[in-house]
């Protein structure tokens, strides 16, 4: 079994840093690739740079649907979600979809830390479109890097009780802020990668009844 | 004063319909133009054929931003909206938006008539994204072409008091339907071409506070 | 074509200023009058004042039906709009409405700048009855008059992306307003005017199919 | 200890009908009073209704205030319900939102039965502004006078478990009614006095805080 | 008529104090009797104390069933609400769920004041659980025993209107806390009181079609 | 690594069906272990059910903590969850919930099939305190054992795209229903397995910042 993991922008440094997570992850349980989009811009930020990445991750998925039991999209904003579940009948898991709905499940309220406050409407949006906006106790920004505060404040003043990173560029974070926060915190690859490889091996991708019904 | 609409399909016929209700509707005090999309699909329904349109929809803002006052998109589900909102200060107008918020203005609940069972769910998340989905009576498909029939059904079972056209190729049916139906009925094209150009007017375009703030 | 504003107060100063933002905005397209409600209080604060309100502007509305192509209700708590638009068959577009829904066009979330603390939670069950509580960011009063300071708060701390100028007594503060703030400020009695223009071209008005179905 | 009952309309039969429901309900533990609005017109149905029953609305409750311990409103749609509690620091309450809060209290999901197609969007309307529209099962209008027949529907068809009468002139209903269906049904007249006596004698009223303060 | 108030803790002193209150208020026009619960934990604060209050509570209610006319569950977080709903035919009111509706009638939003900051997601999900989270303006905890800065702040900074006491242990502290705050101040134990003695009066209870239908 | 089931009722046989499933999805990667609640009905169906589950399936949890790495709840209503979630730092996590979270991922709105009308409103509870309301399409009772005429309807009527079994009663129906149906079948048994082993390998449980803090 195998799961390809879909990093939506071209740089090849978060490239290998996905791909380590996910293979100390899955440790040899099934086999992962981490794969950068080609064509992509080097960061995934605007709405005109995930217009830019769809082509190439179209085209990743097309390429090795046959040679891959499930797909990951290695950006917290999903980016083209919507367009890889109508392109195959192979699941396909966004980190942002799958590291906020895993946290709904272990606390009363989840943050998501995010590298700039630019991107906190378009996390918003995401959300909500997840129908998840009652779940959340905010997106904050972390400033300065500083990681413990934000996840702190988010605990503190916002009333998370999950933190979730809102960048697949934080991959390997989460046991060090896990342990100085003493609550859980989520890498949306992980997150990604347990439910692609749980409903590969259980055999369910998309539904093609109608909203991700190819032409 | 010029407003540029942009045809997000490739179709000509469908392309000259809708400049012709832009222009009927214009009678001469600004003036429209309707463009198709290079490289677009002939008809939009799925996430590929939205994401297909990205680059020329752009394309045809970033050209034509100096001679333009505003920009309709001219297909209901509104395809890449937010991209071309964050790639322009000049107002950018989606038909789908603009009918629907035009819609609920004039009564309780309206419905929009879709061409096929397949689009509603995508029809269903676009409602939801604009927080309208209180405010929907139903989303119809019209069987066989019988747009009096889905009107009437959404109008007495559904609740709809008012009835949007939920198709660009659907312009200039508005008034004949609205006669049969003794209820408003909107055309996007035209709910577009009054905001588009009361906006241009007005000189305000899109916040590039965070959301449509390009790199 | 003429649209005819109804000022629910009875103050001439508001009545002629609110005049001159319509003239100027209409610029010779149509015409525009601003008339102030007999038998109204000076300002419309409280339910009381709306509901003292309600004998004159339906009055103006039945006396210039004929004589008017449209109805704007020119004051940001849109009294009585429910009201007026039973009463006819001409377009009704109360200010609050027209500004904040196109408000939501414009940006992520929108705040609404108030003359006084006492009158948010009304601003913000209107804004619920306009399904629009999810894309508010804030009701902010004014502080001793310092727009600038409030619309900034708004932004920076609120989430504001668009800024609503929520008295009619504001007109005219728009443009300053929105160069001081770099980001949309929309003045409602001009998007009332886009809407009530827009709406009387296209020949649509209130649904009488039930809600506004007089007896 | 004296409550007040207001029927918004004119007409004595049924102010009559409310007051010996309200009389029978209080078996002399309180004084009740029911009288009708002086001004208004017969039966209110639209939003001109409402606007002309104001006026003495107002009136009853100012002519009252010191004679009376508490005021229930009896129309089921509430017509003019904020007025009043801004007018008056003695509690206020009317018989939609008593009946349709304490339904919510008694199983999943409650259908009013309405006597008018016509008016069951005025009552939807209601309903959200009260946040209880996640508890409607449905508004039913009652086809014939068959209570009976539009009960059962709603309860095997809409999933409602309880039947509120949704028009104050259908006061004395509740108990045939209740025995037929074997499912609550509330009489708004009864579940109003509950409240607004038992308010009165909890001494508490409309909070004069900011929403019900007058000038 | 007799009311029974089901003090779900074991705690003595509670007990006697939410007893105090209930005489207090029926003022001898019925019987009113708390109880506490065998077998319960001194105070409930937990999932687990609630669970372990369960067999104590539903006894309570199955031994005094026909000696009771209703019942009222005195803990503010309305442990196993619905497990007694679902065994009696008789009014069950939680004094939660009748303060919280209460409340939504007297003032735009509310707050209430909970003992710890531990408790408030539980109340929060309790709030949910009665759609009344858009009408909640917070859940404040109270530092150091200070109601009055606890409720002051609720009124000042979270827009709150109506203050609800969080817990049956402050019974007694309404009045003082109202008059210091000038806004409505609510005891559960007196609301659950004024609606389980009105529907028992009015000989309505949980409806058996299907949520609270027992096997 | 070892995941144990905890069958809230007592039934033997369906203890077995359940650990069938387990242990074939495992397919030895992990051990399964299926259990009985002690103490428990043989069917939970009602809130008496799920109150004398409790005390058993905390048993459960609190003699196998330190022989087990994670928990799953089998059965669909989720019973007693909160508890569980609040007894241990080990994954918990439900069928209902981990079932209509996986199905909010594979299509536009899901359908639970139930196993009686009865129980359509305590489902419905459920879903919204998930926050999954918006996500739903129906929960649909099975007339007569068929359950793919009870999933077609959900699909064609209630837009379903996705079906869940909604009862652990069901288990090993999906595969032959999903190829009738043509659309993904999920069993929560399998779903929650996918959950809990995915968690406990990555080493997260319930959060103890609050709502799930024991004393």
């Amino acid at each position: 079994m195998k799961i390809l993991i879909i990093n939506p922008n071209s740089d090849p440094t978060m490239t290998k840093a996905i791909g380590r997570t996910a293979a100390a992850f899955a440790g040899g349980a099934y086999e992962t690739e981490c794969r950068p989009t080609p064509g992509a811009p080097k960061f995934i930020e605007t709405y005109e740079d995930a217009a830019k990445a769809a082509p190439g991750m179209l085209a990743l998925v097309r390429e090795n649907e046959s040679g891959s039991d499930g797909f990951v999209v290695a950006c917290h904003c999903d980016p083209n979600l919507d367009l890889l579940k109508e392109a195959t009948n192979k699941p396909v898991v966004g980190i942002g979809e799958a590291s906020m709905k895993i946290a709904s499940m272990l606390g009363h309220r989840f943050s998501v830390l995010s590298s700039a406050r630019h991107s906190i409407p378009n996390k918003e949006a995401l959300i909500r479109s997840y129908h998840l906006e009652g779940l959340l106790a905010s997106v904050r920004a972390v400033e300065k890097g500083d990681f413990i505060k934000a996840g702190r404040t988010a605990i503190d003043q916002d009333g998370a009780e999950v933190i979730v990173l809102g960048c697949a560029g934080m991959t390997g974070l989460d046991k060090k802020l896990q342990a100085a926060l003493d609550a859980p915190v989520l890498d949306g690859v992980i997150c990604g990668l347990i439910l692609a490889h749980g409903l590969a091996r259980y055999g369910v991708g998309p539904s093609k009844v109608r909203r991700y019904q190819p032409r």
